[in-house]
């Protein structure tokens, strides 16, 4: 059975991050796909595993050689989504999570229809303004824009396929976990179930 | 929010009662439709739990009364959904779980689109065989008619949102509550939170 790709988006300070780490925690046979980008590099961030960072020209190149699924700029900066480690993976059974900024999504759905989108919301407005402004690495012109975009993304939340309110890591985590396995059980994945035993299925 | 209604179906034998029975003790705020039927009760059984044990008069009372979701008549009996015990939870927000055979369940979805159908494969046709020749209350006449039956309700397997095989208690029971979960996290389910929140939404 090949494996799912689920796509993850949700505004700056949402907690995807620690969401998804917390989901590949406690489930397994799942891979992040690991975007690159432009932006530089912040502390605590590690290049191959947060982020593959690269220089724009770097960048630009991976555009010309048609090597990602999807990019993007966003706040200046390039991101995106190399194609081939997620076809490695899916081809092996794998699923594959990756938390990718809404343009980018919407546009891996257009290409892989049964991508799975979900969209992971701040319990509140409140909440995460407090969440970027606890973030001390950005201006406060950095931070209106991130409000801005947080407003703009919400508003395209409509065309994901989940909504998970990150009200608390557990819960979030595992509702994320049964959308996943629920994916799985979706008679689109399993009909050649029904076919196989139909073909055996002379009652005697 | 309100309940879901998760209508499941299968081959006699498959194991369904057990399967609902594990969902309902591991999950809170479910509720298991109690069917109508007509057929004689079975040792172990339980008039009110396991169905409505009622005469044919009565059962076509039912019908005439508009007391029913749907019916359908099966090797020679009655089976029925009571509506208003169903509504009366999912309008509660309690999530409402039945057993219903394919006919009915395929009414109950064209009556009630947002309903679930979760259709329960057996791990093999041989199990299937096996499970109903243990059951020492049928003859082989009956015997035969139910894997007819079985061939025949496999085939209608396409129409239904999920597959679950029931091939590990556990297993089964887990994708199920998985399935139950994240048809409430569906962006559809969801979507006034982001409508809510973003009247609230105004970047300062």
């Amino acid at each position: 059975m090949k494996g799912k790709l689920i796509v993850v988006s949700g505004p700056s300070g949402v907690g995807k991050n620690t969401l998804l780490n917390r989901v590949m925690e406690l489930r397994g046979n799942v891979q992040y796909s690991v975007s690159a980008t432009s932006r530089p590099m912040r502390p605590g961030e590690i290049d191959g595993k947060s982020y593959y960072f690269v220089s724009r020209e770097q960048f630009e190149d991976l555009i010309r050689d048609d090597a990602l699924l999807e990019y993007a700029e966003y706040v200046g900066n390039y991101y995106g989504t190399p194609i081939k480690p997620i076809l490695e993976a899916t081809q092996n059974g794998v699923d594959v999570v990756m938390d990718v900024e809404v343009v980018g999504a919407l546009k891996i759905k257009k290409r892989i229809p049964d991508a799975v989108l979900v969209f992971i919301l701040a319990p509140s407005f409140t909440v995460l303004k407090k969440r970027l402004e606890g973030r001390g690495d950005v201006s406060k012109e950095l931070m209106e824009q991130r409000l801005e975009r947080a407003k703009w993304e919400y508003s395209q939340a409509e065309h994901y396929d989940y909504l998970i309110v990150n009200d608390g890591l557990d819960k979030a985590a595992e509702e994320l976990m049964s959308v996943m396995q629920a994916e799985k059980c979706k008679t689109m994945e399993r009909i050649h179930l029904i076919k196989e035993e139909n073909e055996c299925f002379i009652p005697q």
